[in-house]
Formats: C-alpha cells, sequence, structure tokens
C-alpha cells in the first residue's frame, strides 16, 4: 500500500469521525454540497471566518448546500487529516473532498455560470483575477494584517501593500467588475479579501470603497453573511449549555491567527 | 462604450507596443504559446524569475512556446496595461491573455495531463495543492523573504513560516507526491515555491530538502532553468552592445523586490 493510499483511508476513517460531531445539517435536507467549518469562533473572526467564500459562492449560485463542523477547541491538531495546514474551511462534493477555499471557489464556478462565464476568455480572466486576489493582493495584505495585530511598531510590509492597493484603485477606477464585464467568482473573492476593516482604512481609496460596497451589497453576501454570524450564534449557546466559556479563548486566537484569517 | 471596453482596446494597442520590443522567439517556430517575460534582470533573481514556472510547465507537456520580452527599465509602468500591478510573466494563448503565474499555470495544466490528471479527484486534489502553494505556503513565506532582505531586525513572519514548513514536511515525510501518487503541475508549484535558498536554510526538514531535489531534478526544471539563465546572459550582451550598465540597478531591485519575487 502506498504512503499517500494509506492516508487516504486514514482521511476517510478521520471524515467518519468528524461526522459524528457534526452539529446537524442547517440548510434543510442533504445535499452533495458539505460546507466544513468551526462549531464555535469568538467574536473577532465572526463574519470573516472563510466558510463565507463557499456559503456565498453557492448563494449567488443557487447550489444547495450543508454546513458540518470541527470543534474549535484541538482545532491545531484534530483535522490535519483533512487538512494539513490546520485551516477551515473545506469542502465536500458527493466524492470529492477539497480544502484550500481557493480551490473550493473554483470547484463551485465550474459548476454554475453565474460564478464564471463558459467562454474560454471569460474564463481565463475569471480565474486570473482569482488568482490575483489570492497571490498579488492577500499575498501582501494577509501578512500585513497579521503584523498589525500582533503590535509590531514598524510594519516592514506597509509600503507593499499600500502599492498594491493603488495598482488595483486604478484598475477599480475604470470597471465596475474585475472579469467579463458581469459579476464573477472574482469579484466575490476580490471583495471579500478587501472587505477586511484595517483595509478599508489604510489610505482614501474610493474607487475600492464603491467596489467593496456594491459586492457585498448583493443579497448573496448578505445571507451568506448572516448565516455565518447565526452560525456562530448557536455555537454559543451549545458552548454554554455545556457550560465552556466562550471569550476564554479570545487572546489566544489572536495569537494564532493563521487558522482564522481576516 | 463601457469602461472594461476601452481597457480592452488599450491593452490590444499595448501589446503591439509591446511585440515591437520583443528580442524575438527564442524557441524557433512561433507558436500559439508566449511566454512574457523581462529583457533582462540583474544576477539575484536569475533562475528566479516566475516564467520559470511557464516554461517548465511547457517543458513536461511537450507544448511549443515561444519567449518575448518587457524591458526590465521602466518596468514599474511599462506592462501595467497588460499586468495591472507591474509583475511578470504572463502568457499569450492565441486570443487569451493571461497574466498571474498560477493562473497561466492552471491554463496549461489543463492542456495536458502530463500535468494534471483528468479524473475528477486526480484534477481536483491537484488544483487544491496549487491553490496550497499560491495561499497558505507562498503568502507566508514571499513576506517572510522580503523582510529578511529588507534586513528587519525581528521577522515578526519567522514563527508563521517555521509553522506551515514543519507542516508541509509532515505531508512531504508520507509521499512522494502531492497529489494524485504522481508528478503534477502542483509539484512544479510548491517545488518552485520552496527550492528559494532562504527557505531552504530555515530549519532541519529533510523530507522537503528530498522532495525539492527529485522535482527539480525532473530534466524538464534543468532545461527551463538554463532556459531562463541563457535568456539573461543574452540580455546582458545586449545591454553591452547598447552601452548599459548590467549592475547598475541590482540595488533598485532589492528595494522593489514585488515585481521579481523570489
Amino acid at each position: 500500500m502506498s504512503p499517500s493510499r494509506k492516508i487516504d483511508i486514514a482521511a476517510r476513517l478521520s471524515r467518519q469521525w468528524l461526522a459524528s460531531w457534526s452539529v446537524g445539517v442547517e440548510n434543510g435536507e442533504m445535499s452533495e454540497l458539505t460546507i466544513w467549518t468551526y462549531d464555535w469562533v469568538p467574536q473577532g473572526p465572526r463574519g470573516f471566518v472563510r466558510d463565507l467564500r463557499l456559503r456565498w459562492a453557492c448563494e449567488e449560485a443557487g447550489l444547495a448546500y450543508s454546513v458540518r463542523t470541527v470543534p474549535f477547541e484541538g482545532r491545531e491538531t484534530n483535522h490535519l487529516s483533512r487538512q494539513p495546514f490546520g485551516q477551515l474551511p473545506f469542502l465536500d462534493d458527493g466524492a470529492l473532498h477539497i480544502f484550500e477555499s481557493g480551490a473550493g471557489l473554483l470547484h463551485l464556478a465550474r459548476k454554475d455560470e453565474k460564478l464564471m462565464p463558459r467562454d474560454p476568455e471569460g474564463e481565463a480572466e475569471t480565474v486570473q483575477w482569482m488568482m490575483a486576489a489570492l497571490n498579488s493582493i492577500e499575498m501582501v495584505t494577509v501578512p500585513w494584517w497579521f503584523l498589525e495585530i500582533s503590535g509590531a511598531a514598524d510594519n516592514g510590509l506597509a509600503g507593499w501593500v499600500g502599492n498594491r492597493l493603488s495598482q488595483l484603485e486604478k484598475v477599480l477606477a475604470e470597471r465596475e467588475w474585475l472579469a467579463a464585464d458581469r459579476f464573477t467568482a472574482a469579484d466575490l473573492l476580490m471583495a471579500d479579501v478587501l472587505r477586511v476593516s484595517k483595509l478599508r482604512s489604510f489610505g482614501n481609496r474610493p474607487a475600492t470603497d464603491h467596489y467593496v460596497a456594491r459586492v457585498t451589497g448583493r443579497p448573496a453576501f448578505q445571507k451568506a453573511h448572516a448565516d455565518q454570524l447565526a452560525h456562530f450564534a448557536a455555537g454559543d449557546e451549545s458552548r454554554r449549555a455545556a457550560g465552556q466559556s466562550s471569550v476564554r479563548e479570545a487572546g489566544d486566537l489572536t495569537r494564532r491567527q493563521s487558522d482564522v484569517r481576516p
């Protein structure tokens, strides 16, 4: 048996184990699409946990999905067999099991043309701008944000972030959507990257402000966002019932941000 | 005419303009695939400019391609109409024009199953690990590297980088390839992210060392790497002939790393 075959079997057993933790299916009937997130997080990251990207995409496309959970307690190691960096979300689509929110989003985008045009030009443009959000913008903004919340006196990434945001401001001053003259998964991802409040207050960039307001004003975002808040509020109730503090780990979370990025 | 239509036309005109700069087609006959890179860079980034990712993918898949260039001088603004962040490479495939090396690589991977399996599981695993390379590993390693070369006394990203590399070490200790039990574009991308010398000397991670050696030992990498070095050496010759210094801008490049990341 090859090592990765062994890992596959371990992953399958682990999925059964994770399933036993589930707080239940939130959206009615079982569906082929399952979005995995935490059972609870502190107040800080609520509304920003990345399961929102997948919820939002499903809402835009009208795809049925369920939400299941991994315990927040022990998150560093309790789902490494499903996500080797201990992060959330991951996505199941029937027999497919996908981690990385960017990969899950690309998978959903291929399922429905509301998220990505089907013509080669439109598809290439959408994928290109999704990659730009992940590897040209977020690659700078998330580490910058991390240094900010770590209380670094002199944030060595500030110049680079300012440069990237200004380059993007020029693009957004000249177009309503990033790709194909219409809303796509690239806008969903870029707006989710840009809506972080520390970024919104970093310099005056009106075109970017309008873009973020326009994209996050969509009903599908509003629904996904409200659903995430309600999900974690339900987690508060469960913790209260179980006698667990709902604030105890907030400090710890700020130090270990890598699993619940902004 | 919509704003983005105007940008398209500007981009088309700009492409004609860029084409007039080309140092010529390096790989014989014209092909549909054109990889755009700089005409010259200083010694430091040679062998690491990201056109290598696209060259390497084409070599693995046996896809014919041409290499064309944008002048290094004036790079901050001379190709913004093709790449809004002033970065290289970008890829042309006939009428398709794609920036972001990750997007170009995904496009090439879809063209040939040597780079990505055609079955849904193999494809999903490959895309997932490509996204992990771009958004879980490189999102930490590139800003960390930038702070290192900027001479920051205390690199606030060191702990996060160490954590990510250790998580990846555990994965690589148990498998030869990241996805689908075979070489894929995910290995190409992850090995390219990991082969940066500062990362290789950051802690003792033998499985990762073996992985990087194994993947970069492939003939297609060796060919792409040698071709990039020869390309910039030819740039030295052109600059000498034109009376330009080949080292003058090296200091400037170190400060402005974002266009020639490691």
